[in-house]
């Protein structure tokens, strides 16, 4: 018979993705460079030249039955190789080929990481703001989620939040920084507290408590925000990346799942992967793709446009009156409505063809995320529509 | 805390991948091609070239933003209809594009269509013989999966055997079509058998009874074997089909599920796998491979070798005396081993670097299965080793 949960699961749209499509209908009504559409977090540069080149030079050099073959359940050996090589590197980690674990983006990588550690009934935290798919990604494992207010005074950690959340039944924490929806990058000094908070609670509750780390942000931090590899603040932290947004290819689904060396039972959690993998129909990303992004590590997309992004907008922003925390990365940003409902609020600026997603599925109330990845020129001239609309709708905002 | 039950999954080694594990060994020893390696059913044949061209071709003319985009939760929309329309056009069916999921090979299509039409404690039927990986891919979705034993005498569906499986708990019925580890192709007759079976089971029991289709080796079917297509056969029929034998693409992770337009609730069965990707981390196979197969839809790589080793091998293995039914399709062929015990037959056939796997795991015991997807010219130099471990091991077997 037909399964009534996912059907049920139909009728609840997603509130960005029905902002898209709202701003693709508008698109064809007034030309889409006339819609300000600051909905979706879809890369706006192309992917390194270096990787297009890789992938047809594979194509034409190497033999199709390597490169279209079944790769081995946890990846390509060589390429988990140049992983684990490159994080070291970077990082200076010391992840051996053994650890790295090769998924479908950022999505497969969690969909691994929260089966490893959890059982159905086990809670998993996560921290307001966050991405509102991690609701289905988490409920559909079996385990249950729970929220940690933010602190909206710097987007950092709300300790007194989470020292309230915890409790026996949590077997994982899971931290997405560089931050969706906010854009902050969480300090060095955060994953300090954070680590020596859950050191903490292993030690009382008798268990391990995993640290998830959703890292496809991890390449785009900005000048002036120290950079920090969540895993050197805690042993016990499974990193799930994605090249989704360092080289602009969301679609080719690449990304890993690295465990860090000394968490415990490291190689098992990684192999066990492999598992997780025939239950839910996951079976590696393509071998070509796994060959060819192996091959420029550590390149990225040029990335600085959201940079540039991100402070046009920032000071038209608080020019405006508007008060918002300054992105350290991504290319997101996490401003407080004017009113109250954000979804009001957002619903007047679509009478400007300014399209915002309201807060409230992010798990805070009350604000709204614009994310700004697209051109420099269309950020540039949505500015003073963006004034118009504050000046008609919310007079005497931002007047000293 | 570590999921214990993936954990024990790290014992349980495949007995496939322990046996290709020791033909690579063996192989570094005394040379692969000396090695006899019936074990894996790999592609030996190159993808055509015209997938090489069409990849090379989209990677240099196209807009990478699009080739590279996230494709949407269902798939590519005009790769979807380019599939509906090719299936159409093969089949004689009616599917639209909002019949299609595109899904990471048959792997992925299976996870998504076990979950779309049963709930934990389900059960589903599979027929013996059957591919080993049923087990966990049914198993970890919550539902139980229940065996169908084999008709040993044409390797057909042993209807009694079905009659006595069937129960109000049965919610879906898996078939494979031609047979890993079979070959066997089943025929016009079989299928429609099967169809009204199913109909009275859905009018006696009063519920939808989904009959789930595994089709990689579709294309794989040999003259004079009427090749079926399953969801003629049967109204509430979910097909799920891999790109990875038809053009030799197993690691890209390519293939699709396609939901009969006469489905109860056709549509919304589409639509739930996106759902369901949620959950599983899924997010649809890589956006550039799905835009190069939907150019080459109706090709296929050269798979003639396949019916050329079948034919080979079919009469060396008859011609020593071994009781095997003629493959009408795929690369695997499925002979009665010559003692009781397959596991020690098999054991005794490794003496003579001849890899076969026994055939206990694939629900049947006493068989052995043969992947006779490898060069022609080494299928024929086993052969002479087939007598020689035939006549020193089984001496007057096949003698008259």
């Amino acid at each position: 018979m037909i399964n009534e949960t996912y059907r049920t699961m139909l009728q609840g749209k997603s509130i960005i993705r029905e902002l898209s499509e709202y701003a693709a209908k508008r698109g064809q009504e007034i030309g889409y460079h006339n819609v300000f559409d600051y909905s979706l977090g879809n890369p706006s540069v192309p992917c390194p030249k270096e990787y297009t080149e890789a992938m047809i030079q594979i194509l034409k050099e190497e033999d199709p039955m390597t490169v279209h073959g079944y790769s081995p359940s946890l990846g390509i050996q060589s390429v988990r190789k140049a992983i684990a090589d490159s994080l070291n590197r970077r990082f200076s980690m010391d992840y051996e080929e053994e650890h790295i674990f090769m998924a479908s983006g950022a999505a497969g990588a969690l969909a691994h990481g929260f089966r490893c550690v959890t059982k159905p009934g086990d809670e998993i935290l996560v921290f307001a703001p966050y991405f509102p798919e991690y609701g289905p990604y988490i409920t559909q494992t079996g385990a249950v989620m729970k929220v940690v207010s933010a602190d909206t005074d710097d987007l950092q950690i709300n300790f007194k939040a989470l020292e309230e959340q915890m409790n026996e039944k949590v077997m994982a924490v899971l931290v997405n920084t560089p931050n969706n929806p906010s854009g902050i990058a969480y300090s060095p000094k955060t994953m300090e507290r954070l680590g020596d908070f859950l050191e903490m609670k292993q030690k009382q509750y008798g268990h391990d408590i995993f640290l998830i780390s959703d890292e496809p942000y991890r390449e785009i931090v900005f000048q002036g925000t120290e950079p920090v590899y969540v895993s050197k603040f805690y042993d016990n932290t499974i990193s799930c990346y994605s090249f989704s947004k360092s080289l602009s290819l969301p679609g080719e689904r690449i990304g890993y799942v690295a465990v860090n060396p000394r968490c415990r039972g490291a190689k098992d959690l990684a192999a066990m992967c492999g598992q997780i993998s025939r239950g839910i129909g996951h079976n590696c990303p393509p071998s070509s793709v796994q060959l060819a992004v192996a091959r420029i590590l550590d390149k990225t997309s040029d990335l600085s446009v959201y940079e540039t992004n991100r402070d046009l907008l920032y000071d038209a922003l608080t020019g405006l009156g508007f008060q918002v925390v300054k992105p350290g990365g991504t290319f997101y940003m996490f401003p407080k409505a004017l009113e109250e409902d954000a979804a009001i609020f957002c619903q007047k600026a679509k009478a400007y063809d300014l399209i915002l997603v309201p807060s409230d599925n992010f798990g805070v109330p009350g604000y709204f995320r614009m994310a700004y990845c697209m051109d420099t020129e269309k950020v540039k001239r949505s500015v003073p529509v963006l004034e118009r609309f504050v000046k008609a709708e919310y007079p005497g905002v931002g007047e000293r």
